[in-house]
């Protein structure tokens, strides 16, 4: 096993920090049999931005130039954490230059450039990750743990949704994720691709969907407007079906997003805003007693031993990103399989691009297929 | 002003022996300035089923023949419970005969069989009613006048899902529900057709439906399977955008019909289970105070005086269907304007049958236009 | 059996109204056997009050003077919606007269009145019930099931908590509750007897209460000011302990009378402005799925058969009066145990004079003893 | 300003771990203007248990002789996570050292003792923190500045409850906290000393005490058994009353501490299971409007910046000790006040004394008087 692993980040804003502190934590919540994981290189644009994440969390150099990162020697994983546009140039320069690549969510802005993108690190042989960190949320792992051992039954429908009031905040239009050529979509690529995923993780591969969009008439008057709200459909390969919602302009809701899995022997709904409870209901259960559980996830759930924690007290979202780090530089440390990885990514890549397509045709669109390594 | 109103009811199974409790209710609290409401006449093939429908809440004559309920002189008002499929001769008849007429949802298996309904009662100079009892919900009757007021701004997203568990019972697949010829389809049919006319009650009048079918795959087997879940996505015509989510095999939801209005000043969200409740959210409070509060509808909200409760005392289901009778007979009475009348039947039959022809088509369908008088 | 039961009602206000609705009520929801229910007579001091009852619900006869009622030979059943302080006379008059007798809560302003009209009663051989309708909501009398199967296992702790802002209500303070001498005291007498009622009715027999009183300051310079909150500390025969808070100046809660019994096996969790709700988490359930499970009162559960519902279809408040009065009138028919009776009432009027006089002393006082019959 | 901080831990058991990793987690999450955090020292009598400590969070060295600790001249901060019982001498050493002290509640198991670790604390000038982890919890610290703002009006009225259903596990009774020689009290001192501080720092100083305390038969066997659930009454020096429910024998509360403050303006209902959400219903909403809302915390709230987390995105139980450790490190570096203080700890400690005496006396039990400096 390898005694280091150095890190360098490209993308000094929101994702860059939230990155750097989870990387800081692994060694103090997790064992890492006395590797080290070093903070060594960040980048970014803004020397403000970057020479701030440098002081704040310790790495050890500093550039404006991402390029740089990916030339030093030492750097073992690239960490992109820039707009959904760059990753692309990054990933494939990186993985020609031997790096593991952790990649923020969406993996791209379309799925034949994520294709490109997969075939460059598979040649590469790197491990290779995409930043789905709801699947580390332990009441997520816990309801997929449930779909494995049988106690669900065969689910038979996804019903998630996203919203959000953000939309609504003076400003919010002028970012850049409200400019299509660089965002590659709205609510549905910046708040869908977790939904998305989740339904995949949880229910399988998707097969086809169709999707219905809504821009707030006063934004949709600029060119590259992108939608507030959207609606897909999802047919699953199992036979199930779904749905996924986005709607960034919904008073009320902050960082709401609720999923139900109806099953044959159960249901269960998740909502991040309670992210340590899981609600669930048995049809075993004797129907005078029938009903949703609020089970509060803690020590007999995934990850219950990590955390030092009793039930009842609950974990924050950013730990979300402390597992997912931890045990992708695992993964690199043992050269063991990396999951989710960039398949995962694309994957999602491919339904958002069917989605705005299907907005265009007015029609289903099937999911290309595209055979795993 | 008429002084009294003689109910002839035809269908003495579940629905008949709520409406006729309705109907027994009205004097008791509510005010018809003198009028009566009498029971006259009573109809079902099922001699046991009748007789004892007039035991319970004694009408004066009963019969097995629903057609000397139309023949009876006496009758002002003919109230339809009988299964779907046979909706239409019975409305068809008794327009015919002068009676006014009130029929459960929904008003028939097709639209061209409810438009000619329509037809025939607006020819005949009769009142008509829909019992969409749901509109009579006073916190959906609330969320309406925050509609009309102005006070959650334009409307833009409807979010609903109606779920029940009862398609896991024994037996369930047994009844005429399960019968797609005579119950018009399946979970979409039975319970989405309320969910469909709260939208347009809401957001106003749907131009385009998409819908996905599925199908629990051991029924399915059978030539006339009916759908178990359903997914709609709908535009409304004031440009905004919904869905529409049914689902008779969710283990956990009894009698769950929840649905979320997004509009431009505030959210609102409701579930029948909680009847008495309404969750708000209005964009206008304080940011570090915002928040969907949990509305207790009582006295400051609609028919808060009729029910003599305070604010947190709640009413029943059964209240709906006694101010939807309670407004019918008075318009009959005032010869006033009755709303939900057939034409609002009439646009959910539509919406459902275009839904049904999307799930072939794999398209958007369009609503069919047509001029309310 | 008897054939029919005639009503004589005292106190046209709020009270009498719910009642005379839940009388007319009783045979559209409830088989008695052929028996009639009929509205005889109703008194009121104020000749308009009294009027307007005898129109709305159609009692044969209406007078000022309560004696009348009282001397009526027809007259089967008194039910007595007054203010607290003209309970006793009235009772005692009645049964005097041979009439079985429905009080409202509580039954008296102080246990030694209770008593004495107890022992009027008993000599009487009269029916008595007094009104704690809450035992008759279906999710209460379903965990009094539970209690009684052992499901729950020996109950350990009462926690109960009602809570109203009506005390905020311009003029609230000028009503008759507010005035000691009228009403017998404040928050706790209002509200709290049925608290406490509930307490004894799922934990058994309570042996001492200390308590503590809280009067908002500016109320409390009046010479008859009432407590506007209460803790009761509760000490059970059984073992169990528990605590009782009535507080009517409380944001934000409208008529909210939550509980939750800690048992051996179980705890449950009720809520009235969620009258169809049972919150229940099991011991015995697998540790990673325990919680507590929000259960829809319906068609399993006590009277679930009355009301013609499906489960998740709620009932309101008026239906636990509806209950309640059904119930009496039957014992009555059959000459059967009524339950709760006066004796009922009389224990809640000593815990409540009890909890008056620790306000005072400072001190644990003893719950008198006194035999049931 | 200092330019580090020396950290030396005594206790490596559950709460030497959390602690640990909260030192290790300031210099990440908070700037601290260059100076440093080391974890210099660790002391505990099991060797596997500080040997693991050591190697997890990073301290320098390691001792079974908690006196090493205080006698090394590198250690700024001495932070105690030992059984109760054990506070009060190492306090004292640690004081006499001129070290600055961190303790873990409750501060000692006697009042007395408590003032006497205060007069040493206070005679040699070192800073000295309690704690009580909820303060920093930001919902908590929210209602304490709605407090402070005048948003709440006068607080009238504290209703608290935890309850955990930990009692119940097989071995529970084994552990030293159901000693009483050693813990100090049950579930009261356990899990109930948070909640009698949180009702002070709310509502102020309290003046009086009741309680109410009860032990499950089978363990009351034993010489030296303690409370399964106590309940105190509360009356505050602002004239307020309040109640304290702790019980470990609670089913399907895991870890579960709920609060209610009523208040002549508004109500705010918290619980630490949903640690990022407040509830708060205010009077001056319009009456058709008015309910509780569900308040997420985040941006707009008290610590909002320190987490980089957008609203609705919620944080652990851990962060309230990253921020209370943070604050005390601050306040060394800086010489400003520490809160809460070794004062804080002893007025619950004194609240619990005169609890335990009023269970045995039966009678209300003054607060002893004490002039902070």
């Amino acid at each position: 096993m390898k005694k280091s692993i150095h890190i360098g980040i490209i993308g000094a804003g929101w994702m860059g920090k939230i990155h750097s502190e989870a990387y800081r934590r692994i060694p103090i919540t997790f064992d890492l049999g006395g590797a080290e994981v070093r903070l060594r290189y960040a980048a970014d644009v803004e020397p403000a931005l970057v020479k701030d994440l440098v002081k704040r969390y310790g790495y050890e150099q500093w550039t404006t130039d991402w390029r740089q990162v990916i030339e030093d020697k030492k750097v073992d994983l690239v960490d992109i954490c820039v707009p959904n546009f760059l990753h692309k140039e990054i990933v494939i320069e990186a993985a020609r230059a031997g790096k593991h690549v952790l990649c923020e969510k969406p993996l791209s802005n379309s799925p034949s450039d994520s294709r490109e993108m997969i075939n460059e690190v598979r040649r590469a042989g790197v491990k290779h990750r995409i930043d789905f960190n709801y699947r580390k949320v332990p009441a997520i792992s816990y309801v997929k743990s449930l779909v494995e051992s049988g106690d669900l039954g065969r689910p038979s429908f996804y019903r998630a949704f996203i919203g959000q009031d953000w939309g609504f905040k003076a400003g919010a239009a002028n970012t850049w994720r409200f400019e299509a050529s660089q965002s590659g979509g709205g609510s549905l690529v910046t708040m869908g691709s977790h939904v998305i995923d989740i339904g995949r993780y949880l229910l399988g591969d998707i097969t086809e969907v169709m999707a219905t969009s809504w821009t707030e008439p006063q934004r949709a008057k600029g060119p590259q407007f992108v939608d507030d709200a959207m609606i897909l459909s999802l047919k699953f390969e199992s036979g199930a079906i779904g749905t996924v919602i986005s709607n960034w302009l919904a008073h009320g809701r902050k960082h709401h997003f609720e999923f139900e899995v109806n099953s044959e022997k159960a249901s269960v709904l998740f909502n991040t805003e309670r992210l340590n409870e899981l609600e669930a209901a048995f049809g075993s259960d004797e129907e005078a007693k029938q009903g949703f559980r609020t089970v509060y996830i803690g020590q007999p759930h995934p990850y219950g031993d990590s955390f030092e924690l009793k039930t009842g007290m609950g974990i924050g979202i950013k730990e979300s990103f402390l597992i997912q780090f931890y045990e992708f530089v695992r993964c690199i440390l043992e050269d063991s399989p990396s999951s989710p990885d960039f398949y995962d990514g694309w994957f999602v890549d491919e339904v958002i691009e069917k989605a705005y397509r299907s907005v265009r045709s007015g029609q289903w669109e099937k999911i290309g297929k595209w055979n795993e390594p």
